[in-house]
């Protein structure tokens, strides 16, 4: 019998806590309160504002937006992270990425205050994840995936997960995490050969490719651990995870449902950042 | 029959360019010069230190020593980076480490000008290597181990690679670069379970385990290319790479040896590195 992960089982035990955290900074005067910058009116952009905004105003966590002509110039970005950086009520700040061509992402990045980058952008806070040290804020999706597995009690230190990403915001940054767990982590991608043996072959598989069913029961066993961080549209327009779920999840262990897996978990992490922002 | 991979081969590869790369600065009235900052005396930063002059005056780069007592605390050791790094003779330095315990290493590595870190140690610089962007300064012996690979045209693109560490200075940035060029990598480390099916099935097999002959032929395949980045000493006192060299050495594809491994490249790497900071 398949075990389903559920993604909002982990988002309200991680918010079970943030309620008692937000409780104790209340006490002391604190609202926790994020600073949303987002540049033009991109559709994907303010459907996830809307959700971010409601899952805040749900915990008492202020939101603060700030929105900006598509046309801002990197000089003008930056005076806005700096405003925000020393408004010392903003705990943190999230800046909707990808950026438009003409603004200097490298500047961007450096010009938040690291201890406000509640979505681990700054340089800084990427290499303490990448050392291994993981005190201080993380990319929200490869930390939803972790919380999923921590939640669930399933077993890293020693397994063999595959991960099937390498970007900076999803890939590197979860190999990393999975290496602190001390997992025994292999990095795949487009180019690599034997994909369905190497995912077969492991206890857990991450997979984040950004096509819809790409995997087939061929690709697991009946003990694989599935983690789907994909979300695209299918050909009849129905959202769909990178694996094949319909055909897939009766033949695994443990799989999370898109939606209704890691995406659940995001925008909690996101929030939760924002309280240990907060806290600090 | 075994190809046994040298490292004064790549070596010579590496410094005929560096001759012209120095002759250039040359006429531009330019010395590449690194400043080596030893603590104390410790037998091994002293016979490092003693290749690296050595090899330095082959090369026409200038070495300066700023030997300092072992005592030395965190600012006074803050003041001297600031001095080397407004130096305007000073190319590149080089930090020995381990650094005493009384030495806050977090503020000594943020403090070296990363346009003068020549053996990477600066956030910022590791962080380019998380990002696959390897356009500035690297980690010398992960670097030596890729340049290894690269001199002898081994296949990465789709390869398989094992690498057996997990370390910032050798394993992680090693996997960074290995992902650069699109190689399938397997991160393995003491929690590790069934290492030997691991690496058996590798292409490539990159050890820096730290553990003499740890690595018998029950490790490889006769299609196995051996990249042994260990170094230690067995007990009746010879210096040994990870890998029983003698019982593995004829029953794999390629092996590179120790001594005359990546050891022999690894100072060649940091000369380059001079050169390279010279040049901006």
């Amino acid at each position: 019998m398949t075990e389903i992960l559920k993604g909002n089982v982990v988002a309200a035990s991680i918010k079970e806590d943030m309620t008692k955290r937000i409780a104790v900074l209340k006490e002391k005067g604190i609202v926790p309160t994020l600073g949303i910058i987002r540049l033009g009116n991109n559709a994907g952009d303010v459907s996830y504002e809307k959700s971010i905004i409601k899952a805040c105003e749900k915990m008492d966590i202020q939101a603060k937006v700030y929105e900006k002509e598509i046309s801002i110039d990197t000089s003008e970005l930056v005076s806005l992270l700096e405003e925000l950086n020393s408004d010392a009520e903003i705990s943190g700040i999230l800046l909707f990425r990808p950026l438009p061509k003409h603004i200097d992402e490298e500047v961007i990045r450096s010009s938040i205050s690291p201890d406000k980058d509640v979505d681990c952008m700054h340089p800084l806070n990427l290499e303490k994840i990448f050392e291994g040290n993981m005190t201080g804020f993380a990319p929200c999706t490869p930390k939803a995936a972790m919380e999923i597995l921590i939640h669930n009690n399933i077993q890293l230190e020693g397994s063999k997960v595959a991960v099937i990403n390498r970007s900076m915001v999803v890939g590197k940054p979860l190999v990393m995490m999975l290496l602190e767990k001390n997992a025994t982590v292999t990095i795949c991608h487009s180019r690599t050969k034997d994909l369905a043996q190497i995912t077969k072959d492991a206890d857990i598989v991450v997979t984040a490719l950004g096509k819809p069913k790409f995997f087939g029961e061929e690709f697991f066993s009946s003990e694989s651990v599935v983690i789907d961080v994909g979300v695209g549209m299918t050909e009849d327009g129905k959202l769909s995870g990178d694996v094949d779920y319909d055909n897939v999840s009766e033949k695994v262990s443990m799989i999370t449902p898109v939606p209704g897996g890691v995406g659940s978990v995001t925008t909690t992490i996101l929030l939760n950042q924002v309280v240990q922002a907060a806290e600090k």
